[in-house]
């Protein structure tokens, strides 16, 4: 199955001079949204992962469907503000100021193995936030799989030392 | 299973006097993130389903998940601003101001039978939402499953014409 067939460009969102990929037609197909999550679970199929995490929002869309793949639970990754109990927070770069992401202190078990999931990699800010976040929680980070990348923004060299997976590339 | 057992509640969370109730636990735990999935799905297994949609953030966390229990596809309902093409937008009023939801224009088929998804019933205001646009999209809502529903804020009456479900009764 073509994925890529899935994602519409959109031009000029959400601003002048950004092509945007859209991916709610691949959603809204549960063919592909299925080929999609056994993509993005197969190169850690075999790596006796503990948990996966998912950054907020659309992190959370794939997250807890590639840990049913894999037959593990899930940890959202969280804007700031937004979990009860208490956090480990990173702040990362925008293009305009800076933005923070959040996971709970107790998350994770001294040397949980992760797997993170995120749809796009774009920058790789997020993604090496997160990545901080679940360290600094004491898992291992076995890798990061993306539905999608945006190769001309150079974000792999954001996360040098991980196992970085992509379906799609741009 | 008693899923409730995986719920904590958490004092003065966002504000002093609220209890907020913290499904991270449940996330974590594949045993009851797998019952909680198959009890959403289960009232609209006989349904004839089309698509399942699920509201941004939390409802993008189960709305998946109870998608491929249905073998459907997912629909995101988001926060404004977030979605690139033509879109329907929906008002709600918080306790504080107000907030707006919208899909895509073409996120539905003619009469296509919708599930919605979310994680809590609480005032029922983002659950009415959700339900204008999917209706205004030309969608049949078939009816909405919640984990939990918070009885003493009576959601159930802004949403009189519907099916609803929820696992856990507070």
């Amino acid at each position: 199955m073509n994925l890529q067939s899935f994602i519409t460009d959109v031009a000029d969102f959400p601003r002048k001079g950004i092509v945007f990929k859209d991916i709610t037609p691949l959603l809204q197909d549960p063919l592909a949204l299925r080929e999609a999550v056994r993509g993005l679970a197969d190169p850690f199929r075999s790596r006796q992962a503990d948990i996966v995490a998912g950054v907020e929002s659309r992190g959370f869309i794939f997250g807890p469907l590639v840990a049913k793949e894999l037959e593990v639970g899930f940890i959202p990754v969280r804007k700031a503000g937004k979990l009860p109990r208490a956090t480990f927070r990173e702040e990362f770069e925008l293009e305009y100021g800076r933005d923070a992401v959040e996971i709970h202190r107790d998350a994770l078990k001294p040397g949980h193995r992760v797997v993170l999931v995120d749809d796009v990699l774009a920058t790789g800010g997020t993604a090496a936030a997160a990545r901080n976040l679940l360290r600094k929680a004491g898992g291992e980070v076995l890798g990061i799989t993306f539905l999608m990348e945006l190769t001309f923004l150079e974000g792999r060299k954001k996360l040098p030392d991980l196992e970085i997976r992509s379906l799609i590339q741009y």
